[in-house]
């Protein structure tokens, strides 16, 4: 073993942080001989230096430049999120010859570029597993497994509080708001959820998922995005009439045109998937990435995509892969971007459709309201007719849901509107994409 | 790019050759770009020179040791199999200072510690990511991913024709027979399947998973096997009333005693597995990893374990690594044994058991035969008793289904042999483990 010890420092001290920290000084001795060299902990940054903190005080600084840029820090292990002042701390350690291993996707999934050019001019590690889907190894087997294959298509469940609240209102039927009341109340959902509900989490996680599954640069202003906010306890009944369940999906694709012309797809939104994908499984604050590559065929990657403990173990795999590259003088593989693919956008992309509407209860409009998919050449997969009736008994009128086959966004969209002009239809309830189905 | 092409052979022109060469020629642009450098195929070494194979016949050579000493060879990918002559054209190949890149598990399983001490003196790679679950990535999960963890647990299913018969079993209420034949007719098995249903297949993957989970030396012959050829449509209906569904599993724990200190179990055998954990839906020819570790929690790695195309993939990425490595003068982390735990023997593991017995249907008979798990500290979880009738609708005795709490392996089995002895015990019908259960 080296006698030279690598020293990190560590960003940010709260969840993950934490157990950064207990990591690498509860496993010391694990650690050393997996790196051939004793990992030392250098410093940890943190806004205000107190005592109380779990970590010994004379450890505790504010001077982040400072300590990101000692001679003795080889590694600096960013977790103080969000976008400033990691960035400017990333930028310094890395122009320093820092190698740098972050957890942070907003910054990842917006300067990746900037920062992987820094990292490539110093010649050292610039490594994020822990930035998409916590503890599960997505990262690394997609630049690295999957490396000699063709990724054609990953589909992946990476939010943990939408993917709470959608199981909670697959299994009790409770509606959106009461699931996020009751996912606030056991932590789940913070206080302010538009980051995940909206969808701004996910759309990240899809445009990092999406650069290094096709080689290309996507920048989170690339992904389409969809909040999971309206999705309703009828749509679930619907969902689960039609053999699928809701789930809220960070998808991209690599789209051939019929000259061969490739462009890539990133989007989020929820969508019915049905019952027996994989995916329709993926329960609570698990998480999932299914990817389909053209000689791999179908994988899926399955675990906890958030909390302390799980981001720690992610974080750290990418330490001991840095620090054993500082003692053998290597670097790992870096991100490659020769693709340049442009991105598609969303009218262009083909998925099947799911409307629910509700109809005046008369002879000709079922042949009306499916006379306006047929105009614009979608195609009708199911339809599900229903009477209502009003708080009186009567009947009031008809829900009607089409599933379609698949089309263009732009072809399904202008449908959509058409129908909401439709005389005989009163309302239309929800529209929501289908995924996960070949037809 | 580097204008210095990687020179690759391929030893073997079966399945996954003739794939891994395809992948060669018509993603080559890609590959250059992903290695910084163009792979070129120098030759593909066979048993036999023949045209018509679909590779030119002036890359053919069956000298193979001349083809793996070229000069401008930098990696070989040896997909002959089986043991010999493979192990020692990779020899050969490591000694010229060649990377190596294999698929090839019974050889791995065994000669591991031999090849990466000589992987190791060459300063190249060995990489063998292929050789388990084929396309899923778990070797690389495992030794890079989780390398900041302290793995606890790896259960599998890792063979597929096993899982594709016990899936037929499960579905249809086939019989073994049957279920073996089909998978025969359609591919699945071969004409001699012992090596799959025996489970000599899933114990190579087994000391080869539980090496590298737990850095340390395990080879086949470390791992205890029992086959499931003796699983029964009777099982399968007892499995499902109790919620269970069984499944081939390979399992790899870290064990720790009382004193703190460490022992390794590997073994495989066919298991009752509750329908809610996610190795139950994995089924036909799909594989899949599930991983427990201290602070990534709970993981599952699912795929196509076989076939030509996928374990190709693997092959593929394995070497894109290798290559980049060539280029940029470093070596990818190679395996770490420093552990050196010892091999607990199976007596000591703690299971739960599920016994199946005819029995003498008279008073008493069910107290007796508790009494004899009562005796060997065995605690019953539950006890599932049915009368039974003869040919002519007669009652003729019962069948009791015990499973039982967790207890070592030993106490278990001296039990079974106890109640086989026990004079209303008229015949044991199976002896199942159940796991994926905490109590």
């Amino acid at each position: 073993m080296s006698e030279k010890p690598i020293g990190v420092a560590v960003l940010g001290l709260g969840n993950v942080g934490t157990e950064v920290v207990r990591i690498i000084e509860n496993s010391a001795d694990d650690l050393a001989a997996r790196i051939g060299a004793p990992l030392e902990l250098r410093g940890v940054g943190v806004r205000k230096v107190a005592k109380g903190r779990g970590v010994s005080v004379d450890l505790l600084t504010d001077d982040i430049e400072a300590l990101v840029s000692r001679d003795d820090v080889d590694i600096v292990i960013e977790l103080m999120g969000p976008v400033e002042p990691a960035r400017k701390a990333i930028m310094a350690a890395l122009e320093k010859g820092k190698s740098v291993v972050t957890a942070n996707k907003a910054l990842m999934a917006q300067s990746t570029g900037e920062l992987a050019q820094a990292a490539e001019k110093a010649r050292v590690d610039l490594y994020f597993e822990a930035a998409v889907a916590g503890a599960i190894p997505v990262i690394r087997p997609l630049t690295q497994s999957l490396a000699g294959d063709v990724v054609l298509r990953v589909a992946g469940i990476v939010n943990g509080t939408t993917n709470y609240i959608l199981s909670a209102m697959s299994e009790t039927g409770a509606d959106y708001a009461d699931a996020l009341a009751e996912a606030g109340v056991l932590g789940y959902a913070e206080a302010d959820p538009t980051a995940d509900v909206e969808g701004y989490d996910a759309a990240a996680k899809a445009a990092i998922l999406a650069s290094i599954a096709f080689h290309t640069r996507v920048t989170a202003d690339d992904v389409y995005r969809e909040g999971m906010t309206k999705v309703s306890a009828a749509d679930f009944e619907s969902a689960k009439a039609l053999g699928c369940t809701i789930k809220l999906l960070a998808i991209c694709e690599r789209l051939t045109t019929g000259k061969g012309k490739q462009r890539v797809s990133a989007r989020v939104y929820p969508a019915l998937v049905p019952l027996d994908h994989p995916l329709a499984s993926v329960n609570g604050a698990f998480n999932a990435v299914f990817v389909e590559a053209e000689a791999a065929g179908e994988l899926m990657f399955y675990g906890r995509g958030a909390g302390g403990a799980p981001t720690a173990s992610a974080v750290m795999g990418d330490v001991v892969m840095a620090a054993r590259n500082r003692v053998q003088g290597g670097r790992g593989p870096r991100e490659s971007k020769y693709a340049k693919l442009p991105i598609a956008s969303i009218g262009a992309i083909e998925t099947r459709y799911y409307v629910s509407m509700n109809v005046a209860d008369k002879p000709g409009v079922l042949s009306s309201v499916a006379a306006e998919f047929g105009k614009r050449e979608v195609s009708i997969a199911e339809v599900r007719q229903e009477g209502m009736e009003d708080e009186s008994g009567q009947r009031s009128g008809a829900r009607i849901v089409v599933v379609t086959h698949r089309a263009t966004d732009e072809a399904l969209s202008e449908t959509v509107a058409a129908l909401a002009d439709h005389e005989a239809v009163q309302s239309i309830n929800s529209v929501l994409r289908m995924e996960g189905t070949s037809k």
